[in-house]
């Protein structure tokens, strides 16, 4: 299956790596492929005339920083945005507590760079973003893993000698489930009874279409020390590619100064900064307040988007499934009523369909959660979710029949 | 002196890492210094228009593609422009053997990745090029140094149990000098004898002034199975870095398939897919031949730098330092005569002088290479580039007196 299997001195990490994500961002490629799988914003919502302008501007306007080479920590304009952008009521940032990466992924990688080791422990709520699972993966961690409602006790044993953990709290990937409040603040007590890291990995933290915003990690980590300059142990990453747009490929990193040091280090050693041009494109994007111009929008397109996922599902999809509406995100995550179904099975007849999903195996630590499906509903119109969910339907009754 | 090393749980190799490079990436924040530090290249060369308007058309005319999520291993398109572009008369390659990476930084990244382990042998032309060091840090190898002219017998034995030797044969960071045509074949024959991968690292294979070019390691490899689809042993690393823009951060690597096959699977954990707008732009820029239109002015401009540092170096310099004239590249190398001296103490009182440079110590494997300096003639003018070594000299006379 792999083509450098065979190839002499290959790292043994990559024997062990995901296909599905190479196989959601080609989708493209195949022809009339419904694709339900990727995390992909709705290319309407792409404020296109806007960055077009201001990508031309930032290059006559500013060429020899816009095309040049940056800062390895980011433009200070940019981190000095973000650091008032992410600050809040308890979470005092400046700019010394701002790392600019490129795309949330590298803050993952970086994340990985700075604190682990080969066969480190990672305490990770579970199921959890591939992507994550990726980044680590050349280090061959240890998981130990904590669900979306976990007690003090459970979290004690899962922080265990762990070298961070890791948690997507706000419509976790691939769930859609909100880590609840008593969680939260656990999690936090947590790290900092143990003197872990604690990753919070937020992309979808302003995709809250019906539920009450809960506090992110690190508002609760700074609470703790009200009034002082952030030095909290929660590191946080946020990214573009949600709100706004994938392809500058611009992400983010809040932590204490400190750690952003170490973080500033690794980076130089893996892209060295990141592109000037993106950079500026999102300075000015976020300066102008393009996120807050289209959330309502956003929000409306992609609340409506959920209900005709989960209406074509009750419709087509019941039989062999069960799942909960999610309160935000871009997911739902769906359930075998099988004990024994395995949904890595259900692919090559969904793509003979022409329909891609994500197998709930590939956001497991473990390989277990074989039985269930991520469906992602903010990329296709409500007909194509239809349609999508019918050939699944129909890709699910060649496997397993009627029931 | 690092804010970081006394917090809990941070990689032991971080401790080793480079400062140089983010002074000189930030060296505008410091008021009138003059920085020959940094392999900057001139940004009035920048073809400023050109890609404003290519940036403004790519998102306007392609937005879904632009501003979303690409494949990891680049655009369809910009993989078969850069194999024809690569391809010569020997060397047959296609979108299967080529991987775009998100700067030529991130390729040396994703090398290690594919092909190192912790304390992995590392064969390494020194001195060398410090973001290759800064690379593959995290693993803390072991290296085994060769010079840019050695024997079949010195490289046979300097490529034993290696997991790849790393060469930069055109203008070679930092020194400046060329591998000689007999080093270059040795380097191949060696790498295929001994079933060992060779990286062949060629920023600046188009900034030739006035000697001839030489073959690329790629291109001798090939020739090794003539009329073949490539599949030598030979990683080449390229970049858009020195002959067009930094600030776009593309590089490419182009290998054997399956050798691809594994790097882009690294590059998934990395940064997922490198800026669709960066791809665009790069694509439309080169399919314009911008880089052909422009590189007589690049090598006109360069070389009338290089002999401007040279001239001033020869009125200020030379009572502390010996060089030779590179024929090509960014950088003049020059070494201390006192065989005691140790240029890492020159930084301090350059820098009181307002001009940066590199130390000689960043670029080797082992610390060794103290008495030396790397000094850069694209970015300045010879205006400035007189009034930098004059300060130079200001600050080794402050340093080691008149001698």
């Amino acid at each position: 299956m792999d083509k450098f299997l065979g190839e002499p001195g290959i790292a043994d990490w990559l024997q062990h790596t995901n296909h599905i994500t190479r196989l959601f961002l080609s989708a493209g490629n195949i022809p009339d492929l419904i694709n339900l799988a990727g995390g992909l914003p709705a290319p309407q919502l792409f404020p296109v005339e806007q960055l077009a302008e201001f990508a031309k501007a930032a290059i006559l306007e500013d060429p020899a920083q816009t095309l040049g080479y940056s800062p390895v920590e980011g433009f200070a304009a940019l981190r000095d945005h973000l650091a008032e952008r992410l600050s809040s009521d308890a979470l005092k940032l400046t700019r010394q507590h701002v790392l600019v990466t490129t795309s949330g992924m590298q803050a993952l990688d970086l994340v990985g760079k700075v604190l682990l080791h080969r066969h480190a422990v990672i305490a990770t709520q579970a199921p959890t973003y591939l992507g994550a699972l990726d980044a680590w993966r050349p280090y061959v961690p240890v998981y130990r893993c904590f669900g979306a409602s976990a007690s003090r006790d459970q979290l004690r044993g899962a922080f265990d000698g762990c070298r961070f953990a890791y948690a997507v709290p706000n419509f976790s990937n691939p769930t859609g489930k909100l880590v609840d409040a008593g969680t939260r603040q656990a999690l936090v007590d947590t790290a900092e009874d143990t003197g872990s890291w604690l990753v919070e990995d937020d992309p979808y933290g302003k995709l809250y279409y019906d539920a009450r915003p809960l506090p992110r990690l690190i508002d609760l980590a700074a609470a703790k020390h009200s009034g002082e300059a952030y030095a909290g142990r929660v590191i946080y990453l946020g990214t573009l590619s949600k709100e706004m747009v994938p392809g500058l490929r611009i992400g983010w990193i809040a932590a204490r100064p400190a750690m952003i040091e170490a973080l500033t280090m690794a980076k130089q050693g893996s892209d060295m900064c990141t592109s000037g041009l993106s950079q500026q494109i999102a300075l000015r994007a976020l300066s102008e307040g393009l996120i807050e111009r289209r959330h309502a929008d956003m929000i409306a397109l992609y609340q409506q988007r959920r209900d005709a996922l989960c209406a074509a599902m009750t419709r087509h999809l019941s039989r062999w499934f069960d799942w909960d509406m999610p309160h935000g995100g871009m997911f739902v995550w769906a359930v075998a009523r099988d004990p024994n179904a395995d949904t890595d099975q259900l692919l090559q007849p969904a793509l003979a369909q022409r329909v891609c999903f994500s197998p709930g195996s590939v956001f497991s630590p473990d390989g277990t959660d074989r039985r269930a499906i991520r469906l992602n509903f903010t990329l296709n119109a409500p007909d194509r979710l239809e349609l999508g969910v019918q050939r699944l339907a129909a890709a699910a009754a060649t496997l397993w029949g009627h029931r």
